[in-house]
């Protein structure tokens, strides 16, 4: 029997060991970082560290590292009560605080008009497409690019912006609101001051380190050029998958994309059904963004693209990671078509 | 060289060793527990395993239990714009929601009016002073009580109830707010709809995971008497003192007390420099909350029982735990009243 293959890497990554070894240390540590005994200050040392490694894997020197339980937290700290404007392909933690009515392309590209009034994502979690980016747009999700390709806070012209620790290799449950030095926030969870007063509550020192230690490897590997080799596996699955479907539709191929993504469209078999039938073949995938637990419904993404209500339904999103396979590639391309021939055959 | 004492267990306890087997076992677990396929469900399944072992453990069956990313984020979510009443030797977390105008006595003991608009702790972090609870409480941190003295969600006649997983030997960034069914909680953070739509954002799978194995471990601990043994060693440390240095105040020492906790005033000598030798002594203990991170003031906790700004400025607090020794505390006592005497030296 065949071991599954994990294919949704833009859901969550697995956890890098340089994570796993840091916060197995991290274990060993009792204090608490408010404390200002030695075991105190030890931990807080190892939150100081791991910010440092974020800041720096982010290019971020000099900006804030504000900690946090996820960027959809992140989300809320920066983004409730502003009146921002933003565009239906944000992720649900941020549209949930904007207004969406900045306009989408059948590309994907957002029209900003008011950068100083706007947030845009740098990409996109469910078709990988990179936006060009004006100067001076006050929050992006940078969740999805950060360490898939360079991204640099400090080059961005951008005043906040989001990450999370589990799409790079950290663990879940950790994430982060950066800034430029003196933006002011209002701390919502309050109480012990924590986070220079931005954010109470003890922090999760073992996830932290994680973080720390998964974003410093995610920069060297990246540095290194391993995405490229990444890239490359899924321009063979996309190819694979046209020579023997060629109605399929690979949305945002022509775009800017993120190396690990593809999202493809096969008119009349819904996503779920494909994800399902994928996931007993022993593949995993995804049909849309993650986060929308267990609901089952036509991609918003793809109908602010442009994309009707039936073909926005009949998209999956595979999303590959720096340990995929080549032989993981072709076996998913095998088994999809074999899916597809099935699914045909049911159907006529 | 003698190893270290950590004696402020009230500010975070070690990690148990349930709990580290639990995240360990976790990091294996690649999925998002919001994603369908096998790799999710899995997640997702560890998540609900957790949550029960926390309800049972809390006696909190056929509650909700929200996992969040620590009770102070779980205080936000509950008492924001609530307009509750409390009294002023609740936790910061709590007190930064709630009118802080129930009376406290030189004991310790809070007085209620109308428990149906007030906030209630079951045992307070410094002192460990317990209170006597009336029914109806519209929230109540127990944080410092949940595996330490038996405390039940569902006897306890409290609408909701703060818990952290660090205080009872889970990792430090995961808490929980337990509500009875059908409570109505607004979520802040929004996005994905995660922990029934009250709190958005991927779950700290690990975090989550530790937390279940920690409760249900400490739930054990203290069905087997093991509390009554610290309580013991807390008493041999406070009659040591006691006999050399008889004129030091035990806080709420006639009361009904958490059994590790011991709070005690040297008028005269900072509560900070006895910290601050001690730890130079090789001994980690408090002076007041852990949360008021590098603060040094007089205890407000202190400072609401009736004691003047000089006590309250004097006092320290030793939290003992299940693994602190007769050992650890004779010489605790022994170096504590070598330092005791050399202040008094200078001091003279």
């Amino acid at each position: 029997m065949n071991a599954r293959v994990y294919l949704d890497h833009n859901a969550t990554a697995p956890l890098r060991a340089e994570a796993r070894m840091a916060m197995t240390a991290a274990m060993d540590l009792v204090g608490n970082p408010s404390s200002v005994h030695a075991e105190g200050r030890a931990a807080k040392a190892l939150i100081e560290r791991a910010r440092a490694q974020v800041a720096a894997a982010f290019g971020a020197q000099g900006a804030d590292v504000i900690f946090t339980s996820s960027a959809t937290e992140a989300a809320a700290l920066a983004l409730a009560g502003r009146g921002l404007h933003g565009s239906e392909i944000e992720h649900d933690a941020v549209a949930a605080w904007v207004d969406c009515d900045l306009p989408v392309d059948k590309t994907g590209a957002v029209t900003v008009a008011d950068p100083a009034r706007s947030v845009l994502q740098v990409a996109n979690s469910e078709t990988g497409v990179i936006q060009i980016f004006p100067q001076g747009i006050v929050l992006s999700d940078m969740t999805q690019a950060f360490g898939k390709i360079p991204v640099a806070f400090n080059g961005s012209g951008c005043q906040m912006a989001l990450i999370s620790a589990h799409k790079l290799g950290g663990p879940k449950g950790v994430g982060a609101l950066v800034v430029k030095r003196g933006t002011e926030i209002a701390a919502q969870i309050r109480g012990g001051g924590q986070e220079m007063g931005r954010r109470s509550g003890t922090e999760n020192v073992i996830g932290i380190a994680g973080f720390g230690a998964a974003a410093e490897a995610a920069g060297r590997d990246l540095a290194d050029g391993k995405w490229h080799q990444v890239e490359k596996l899924r321009n063979i699955l996309e190819s694979s998958i046209e020579d023997s479907a060629k109605e399929t539709i690979f949305v945002g191929k022509s775009e800017s994309r993120l190396p690990n993504t593809s999202c493809f469209i096969s008119t009349g078999w819904k996503g779920e059904t494909q994800v399902m039938a994928m996931d007993l073949a022993g593949f995993a995938i995804s049909a849309g963004s993650a986060c929308s637990s267990g609901k089952v419904r036509a991609s918003r993404v793809l109908r602010a693209m442009g994309y009707d209500e039936d073909e926005a339904s009949s998209a999956i999103r595979v999303s590959l990671g720096l340990e995929t396979t080549e032989d993981d590639i072709m076996r998913f391309a095998e088994e999809w078509l074999k899916c597809r021939q099935k699914h045909r055959a049911r159907a006529a």
